[in-house]
């Protein structure tokens, strides 16, 4: 069984960016080197390239557009990410929705790419049609969760576990990230108990004064 | 075992809206009575609720926000198409593409006033995602077909073929259409042979001179 | 000197569909009459078509798309709305936002049909920017007063004055409508006297148990 | 009297992403160099910061969202285009359009950091539009000259013309870019005396197997 992922979404946070966006990454290499769990980031696109070439740890884009290269403006394409060293992208993130149709082309552009789709998604139904695509990940975000402070795992531990349930029986291939209300490394081993196979987080890693800090403590427990 | 449904989608075309909506319906009125297929009929927004209430067939929204009625401008809810007498509605149609968490929100919006949702998609992998959702019935459109003139039965009876199982290997319950390249009454019989619960199509009946002609030969090898 | 505009916006409220619908059409006709002054109302696509038919007020859409009648799914078109008895039509509402060249697109849809556009904006620049289009209304909705029960005349009446001079500057023909904000007839006397040709207003009217009572108390200082 | 601007969008081209861009980048500065033209490009976000930091021409984003930093996912902000060295951003690309409102909001936030904004547009009227918002520069791309290989200069002078004259009433500070239709330098050299500040062009250059040359030859009539 593969360690958990830690996926940590560094948005366009000011305290994500640049050379906080560096400091994060050390941090995450660090703490994964530690403790052998799987830490991954998300930064700015502008932030990509250089993070995956310094950092021994996978590094995700927030978005891909399932387009192959060519005329599209302000596009970025899963050929792109591949040639800046990412090894994945977030798809249709509840800060960045997309059609269906393009999250399948998004999914089907990073595959093609040998780079892996986690799907965000807000409820039940659609993380079973997500899973239908046949992402590497779905991340459940539950709306009531997302930057709620209140922990998924305690607040509403069924919704997880309900879609573990459903995500699996349309494909049990695909991994399945608890996406919002993770504040400690309680969560996160509440969130692998529930059945998940890691967890995607933000803002208590990217604000936090010591990164690291954080990071230790959301492994702790796994 | 229910008959299958011939849904027309009238567009935005002028030969659909205003009193050729209301001669499409009544065509389909006609038609239907006299072979006992079921025929819906897809009216823009304003001529719904008057063919709604003047004719004895299934009338179809062409979309639905999926939003409680309250304050948004320019929307058309669930409760308002149930309160005009519809049946159900389109949603994601191609040219009315909608995103994943909207076109969930949009299914449960119709459940929950006992319409029929009917989700177009654009190959297996998208209609697989849709079944997911549980609507009443998901509509193929291969986009290599839209508006092509080339028969969807003949051209890629496979496409149909497999996307029939991968929605019922989802969810059985889901009733399938085919949504693209019908366009005669051998068509219509392919796609019911392929495993199909009837068809939608718009042009070749909207833009007939003699819609009952067309619909009668649409029905004809049933 | 025309009179000034009552508009008001229906939206998609439970109060604002179907009986109610025509009851506030009612007492918008009721108050024209008795006051002189020009009260529309924009009621959902489905209500257009019978109140412009039974009333002899101005009918507004609350959205109209900018393109000719065609192969469009789930659109409606000024071709449409004018057949149904439109006056004209909201573009660009908070609640439905468009691409400038989409916006572009309505007003000339609507203006080739003989209907008048209404184009709602959020600040100074951006109802320059209408004005450039040449609508026959800008409509000045700033965030911080929409929906938030502070009158804008009172709060913030400087945005007013010097979007209708932007707007004038730019194109002297455009009317201002303001749309937020208006709570009461002086709210409507001060929203004139700042030089707008009257107000876009929703929930005060539609909510109203008597929608006659708040129309005849918002003319009432004209 | 400032030099024109030859800016050059690599949007999402294979031949104009990694050494490609690179190379281009290099090609610009060194004609840029000899001519004394102002030559810029628009690379992807992931080629932006290390060519800014390489070369000695201003390098434009393809896009840019009018968010301040935080919690936006898949999002590039100002603040971010700033920190990795460019100069300014292309908004509203035919390919990448924006609402209105976040036109206005993508130019205050350029501006905001000091960075030129250039926005897109597609006829007279929205160019007026555009020019009301007060962009640095309006690049007129009339639809049926992109990609159509037919001089924009040529084939329709008159709706630069008339384009130039209409943002400059709405706004004389704002400069000009023909969009489209470019192909040589007897096309910048018109592009000039219709009254434009330069010209905004993609594939003749990036595809060129030599895109130096193709450079010294748009400079070659200025």
């Amino acid at each position: 069984m593969p360690s958990p992922l830690i996926l940590v979404n560094l948005k366009s946070y000011k305290e994500g960016t640049g050379s906080r966006a560096h400091m994060i990454a050390q941090a995450a290499e660090l703490v994964a080197k530690e403790s052998g769990v799987t830490i991954g980031i998300a930064p700015t696109y502008i932030d990509l390239h250089p993070i995956a070439h310094h950092f021994a740890i996978p590094v995700y884009a927030q978005h891909v557009d399932g387009v192959e290269p060519g005329a599209h403006t302000g596009h970025i394409t899963a050929d792109a990410l591949r040639a800046a060293g990412a090894a994945g992208s977030l798809v249709n993130h509840s800060e960045r929705r997309l059609t269906l149709a393009d999250i399948d082309a998004s999914i089907q552009a990073l595959q093609a790419q040998k780079l892996s789709a986690v799907v965000c998604t807000n409820n039940e139904a659609a993380s079973a049609a997500a899973a239908a695509l046949a992402p590497e990940y779905v991340a459940i975000e539950p709306p009531e969760l997302i930057g709620s402070g209140v922990s998924v795992s305690k607040a509403n531990p069924e919704i997880i576990k309900r879609s573990v349930a459903t995500v699996h029986a349309v494909n049990p291939k695909v991994r399945v990230l608890t996406g919002a209300g993770i504040q400690s490394g309680e969560c996160v081993r509440i969130a692998v108990d529930l059945g998940t196979d890691g967890v995607l987080l933000a803002s208590s890693v990217v604000k936090a004064k010591d990164p690291a800090l954080v990071l230790r403590d959301l492994v702790s427990k796994l």
